[in-house]
């Protein structure tokens, strides 16, 4: 590597953790894409190469040539970039595809030309990413995958991320079953108003939810991944979702939902080999079924995008 | 004092901490009532004494006569208590009037009783002294007033409350003025729904605020005391309210709210010397306004209820 190249490491991430939906946030060490990013003379973004998936290279189509973009509107930097994507990670798979390969890319021309912004001003650029993958510039993706561990977006505006320590023992498992949802369309489906009732049950199972993870109180992070709004009807999109749901917490997960907008689920467990163990019970839903299905087990990414 | 008799501490208590509605409170140290109460043979609750404000004395009219019914009932006790008030916590004033003498009265018992029941179990029974009081059994001042400290009320079925630290210079101003808002009207007037957009606003507000309370990160607690549901509808209840509010940040207030259901406002702030320019602050519009008030400023009391 030299001083005008790096390789990096862009995780996937778990957004709109049950009761966190638009909030919550983590990023996985298991799973992310790579992407080498070069500084060139030419101005403005060119995505030289993209294996791995069958995704647009054209810089105005791709998630990572917008939030680029974005970023060079933005810095006193008169050169360009070049950029290759290894896609591992599936679009549509709800781990954050699009929100890797946005953060990736700026958190790389950040480092290449030596930190000019800080994490926040990252995520205004990769944001813009997401605005290009699903019509909204949501955050709760992007935040992990910069900040690393989990991150709650307090506020969109003025824009507001705030890190929460992540307990040493806490371990993911997502099952991915092999049918695509569009963010977008999920989206649509969502209710516009919520009952004061059920918001109550929401913003307290996400106050249980934040004190968990600081106490690293397990239980009470088991407890608080509930929700009441978003789950009972996004569920109905994914085949299977109460059967893997309802196995994942029998075979030990502290809590289980959906991943972003769907369709993968993801279950919480302490210790990896209670993740494991119940990666291996939602996969028989899922054989049972008949879906195909990919399954990552993974602790959780404090770093963020890395330097590979 | 004798094992047969205790003298208590009944802290009042800030609820509905702006984004908190109906999950957070908070205990005071500067404001509380004083309570004895003795075992005695006879079976049942009486209140032999009460002073400082006009309420009844019948047990079943007496929120801490109905709490420790509760109490007894659950109780593997074949005697009975006698109880005196001395009550200087006014009643309608937003600051937990009736859940000091519910908590009070149900923590005296079982300290006198050798603790058969943990705090939990102490909430439920002072929670039906708040149902006399407001028609609804609330449990966001009885839990600050029993453990202590911050409370969060994650979930009431089954009733879970989470204890939060509470930063070591975090201080309280609450200004009172002389108007009483009864708590059943002040909860008619709020709407039954809310948007999805306005929720998501509240559940990160509140995932700040719990955060900010564990980092002792002063300026996020700050920018969390945030209500977009309630505070907008209930402070039309209040005179004067934004210019409290507006004047209280002025002043260096980390933030400001509703106390309860009013008419008290809290505001937070970092150090007694800031809390009290607060509170002189506060005091000027109402001198303006000509509204007779009380003004308190106190620590947080992170014992809860505690003998005298």
């Amino acid at each position: 590597m030299n001083e005008n190249e790096v390789k990096v490491f862009c995780p996937a991430t778990v957004a709109n953790i049950s009761c966190g939906f638009d909030v919550l946030g983590v990023a996985l060490d298991a799973v992310g894409d790579e992407m080498t990013v070069r500084k060139v003379t030419e101005k403005g973004i060119k995505i030289t190469k993209l294996s791995g998936q069958d995704l647009p290279k054209e810089t105005l189509n791709n998630v990572a040539g917008v939030a680029g973009n974005a970023f060079l509107l933005a810095a006193d930097y008169e050169g360009g970039f070049e950029i290759e994507i290894n896609k591992k990670i599936k679009p549509g798979s709800g781990i954050g595809s699009s929100a890797a390969s946005s953060a990736g890319a700026v958190w790389a021309m950040n480092h290449l030309l030596d930190y000019p912004f800080n994490n926040t001003d990252l995520v205004k650029f990769a944001m813009e990413g997401e605005r290009l993958a699903s019509d909204v510039a949501h955050a709760d993706n992007v935040a992990p995958a910069l900040f690393g561990g989990f991150t709650l977006v307090r506020s969109y505006s003025p824009l507001d991320i705030i890190t929460i320590p992540a307990p040493s023992e806490l371990f993911i498992t997502i099952i991915h079953p092999q049918i695509e949802i569009k963010t977008s369309d999920s989206r649509k489906i969502l209710k516009t108003t919520i009952s004061m009732e059920t918001g109550i049950k929401q913003w307290g199972n996400v106050g249980g939810l934040i004190a968990g993870l600081f106490k690293e109180d397990y239980a009470l992070i088991g407890r608080s991944l509930e929700d009441h709004i978003v789950e009972p009807i996004r569920s109905i999109l994914i085949p299977g979702f109460d059967e893997v749901k309802k196995t994942a917490l029998s075979a030990g997960a502290l809590g289980s939902g959906i991943s972003g907008s769907g369709p993968s689920i993801f279950a919480f467990s302490k210790g990896k080999e209670t993740a494991i163990k119940v990666g291996n019970a939602m996969k028989l839903v899922y054989d049972k079924i008949g879906i195909a299905y990919e399954i990552h087990v993974s602790k959780i990414n404090t770093d963020g995008v890395r330097p590979l």
